[in-house]
């Protein structure tokens, strides 16, 4: 068989093997330690509805059949609770599943993509997955630097720009007005990728009004974050109804699991739960904030479920990062500058806090000290 | 608003909108009734393994978690099972979407793909979907047609040819040395998509031994089928471990759900239960093959969960096909010649084969004469 080939595309013959994440399961299995606190994977720590769980039981013996493919009943209370048509939304497995399908809408060998070098590695991979070329300019103070982004997409000519609101890794966030700037400030034929994935956590004044008549923004929402429902792998696009038909043209129309579609309904249907959910991690955030303080760090102020907390330097923050984990507590460090300074930790329930407080007490002091260039 | 625009690759610009399948709740909402007997997407209507409920309840309140990227627990079983290594299994959210991301592996605009007229819709959607050419050559009594499709391979030099065995909608299978004579003759560099979704079904002299050695075959498996398991979207594809790794390279490294990993691997561990699908599959061929025999039509022996009925001709095939939806009875009719001369009905229950029976008779009687190009 020494001649026989498997007949690779030029671009996944160029594409280097990477993963966006190494997941925590895979880094138990290398350490062979399980984790007391799993902050790092950007989870909601507080579960699911009590009616969703109810709700996905239920359907446990009726997944011999598909899900809908059109997800209709979801797609309605979609439609009912932003105040839009069915027609501009597009659910689909997850942000990452749309992320992707998003992508290959617009990029072909060759296109330039606009992001924030150290925004969401997912959207990159896919980009990359694509034969995309990405452009990325530097986050400013914690932020993602529209001013920049928009200068890179005159700059190059890019058809895609990506932005998170509020921002993953660092929880910060623009005000809808500045986004609307943004929006209108874009070239004719640069759709921008605006992903809200953390939206329910901000203050409402981050959010812009819904505007799907406008074929240059698409928004992506999810069920993985308040609804605490990552590991069923469900969330949806707001559109333009052209950028749906798109999406329709190459989704895969039967890929939202039944359990999925039956979950995030009930979830959806349980505004007290995920009130709750939001003020428990409002209160998270506070302690995050004091106990960082107390250690000599900084928290920055977070419209997210997580913090990221400055530790002074990269060398430090990578320190801590491997003595966490020696201490069965998983959190992230972004891998660049100058976000690399931050630990960012997701807000766990009053007892992953006080692990991760403990924690971080003791190994930050063998912290390594300081360097100017951290 | 006028001259902004979503920058469609020239792939999607020229890209029809399209779906594979229109699901039964589609169907339901259009005709305003809901059906009594599912028997028309190759669903299992055997539901599934009690364990495997179990063991989804059981995590029902545990998917804030995302599933393990790695889908360790389930690719080590799976390697156990089939005899060979993990890195030659790559889980995915199902068939369908494996067979988009081995589509993208080897599909670039303009590249021919090779499959059978009247097979796998979906399939044909992936390949579309990246911009290439589909070559069909068409069935033969039943049967996809291996000399005509390496003929066709040969004469394009298609870099990517589909079959399934048993194969899908005729429920026909190839023995084990047909297949290994087929992927013996393929030209170097062209790949081999072996789609086994139904092997559980099948004699045993049916599936080649397994070979992940080969670069050029790709076999697919799915927990859709036997396992009943379609609505949690899972299944796996064998290969090479460079196929493997290419897809490691475009995956959704967290798309397949912890319920379905979960469910899946339980259901693994219940062979008892799969081997009673497995028998009541069998008894259900039998009874319809009675039933085809009473009306005076042919039942094509089936190595499925489905059974091809020849009614004579494409007319009556069509009329059959409205007919029974008015009744309450979803089935199929393939819409190609010369299958569309067949309904393909699933193996359903004993109420819902009676429900089956009832109606065909019924309608039956009202069925127009046989034409000759039917």
């Amino acid at each position: 068989m020494a001649d026989r080939y498997i007949p690779f595309t030029k671009v996944l013959r160029d594409l280097p093997a990477s993963t966006p994440f190494v997941g925590p399961e895979a880094l138990e299995r290398r350490t062979g330690r399980a984790f007391r606190a799993r902050l790092g994977a950007n989870e909601s720590c507080f579960g699911v509805s009590p009616k969703a769980a109810a709700a996905m039981r239920e359907v446990a013996d009726q997944v011999w059949k598909y899900g809908d493919s059109e997800s209709f009943d979801l797609r309605r209370a979609l439609a009912a609770k932003h105040g839009i048509a069915e027609e501009q939304i597009s659910v689909g497995a997850g942000v990452d599943e749309i992320l992707g399908n998003v992508v290959r809408l617009v990029v072909e060998p060759g296109t330039t993509v606009v992001t924030s070098n150290g925004a969401y590695p997912t959207f990159n991979y896919h980009v990359e997955g694509f034969g995309g070329r990405l452009h990325m300019v530097p986050y400013k103070d914690g932020y993602e630097d529209l001013d920049a982004l928009l200068a890179a997409v005159r700059e190059t000519g890019a058809p895609l720009v990506y932005m998170s609101n509020p921002d993953n890794p660092m929880g910060s966030w623009h005000d809808a007005a500045t986004i609307n700037d943004f929006v209108r400030a874009l070239p004719a034929g640069t759709l921008l990728v605006l992903d809200e994935a953390y939206i329910e956590f901000a203050p409402q004044a981050a959010a812009p009004a819904m505007d799907p008549d406008d074929p240059q923004v698409v928004r992506m929402r999810t069920f993985s974050k308040v609804h605490g429902l990552a590991g069923t792998r469900i969330g949806y696009a707001i559109g333009h109804r052209d950028l749906v038909t798109g999406l329709d043209k190459i989704r895969n129309h039967f890929g939202v699991t039944l359990v999925a579609q039956v979950g995030a309904l009930a979830s959806l249907n349980d505004p007290d739960f995920l009130q709750g959910v939001i003020d428990q991690v409002a209160e998270g955030r506070r302690d995050y904030e004091k106990l960082a303080r107390r250690l000599g760090f900084r928290a920055l102020p977070s419209a997210t479920n997580f913090v990221a907390i400055d530790v002074g330097g990269a060398e430090r923050a990578r320190f801590l990062l491997n003595a966490l984990q020696d201490e069965g507590v998983f959190v992230r460090v972004p891998p660049v500058a100058p976000l690399n300074r931050h630990v960012r930790v997701s807000v766990g329930t009053p007892r992953e806090r006080a692990i991760f407080a403990e924690a971080l007490e003791k190994v930050a002091a063998d912290m390594p000290a300081e360097t100017e260039d951290g």
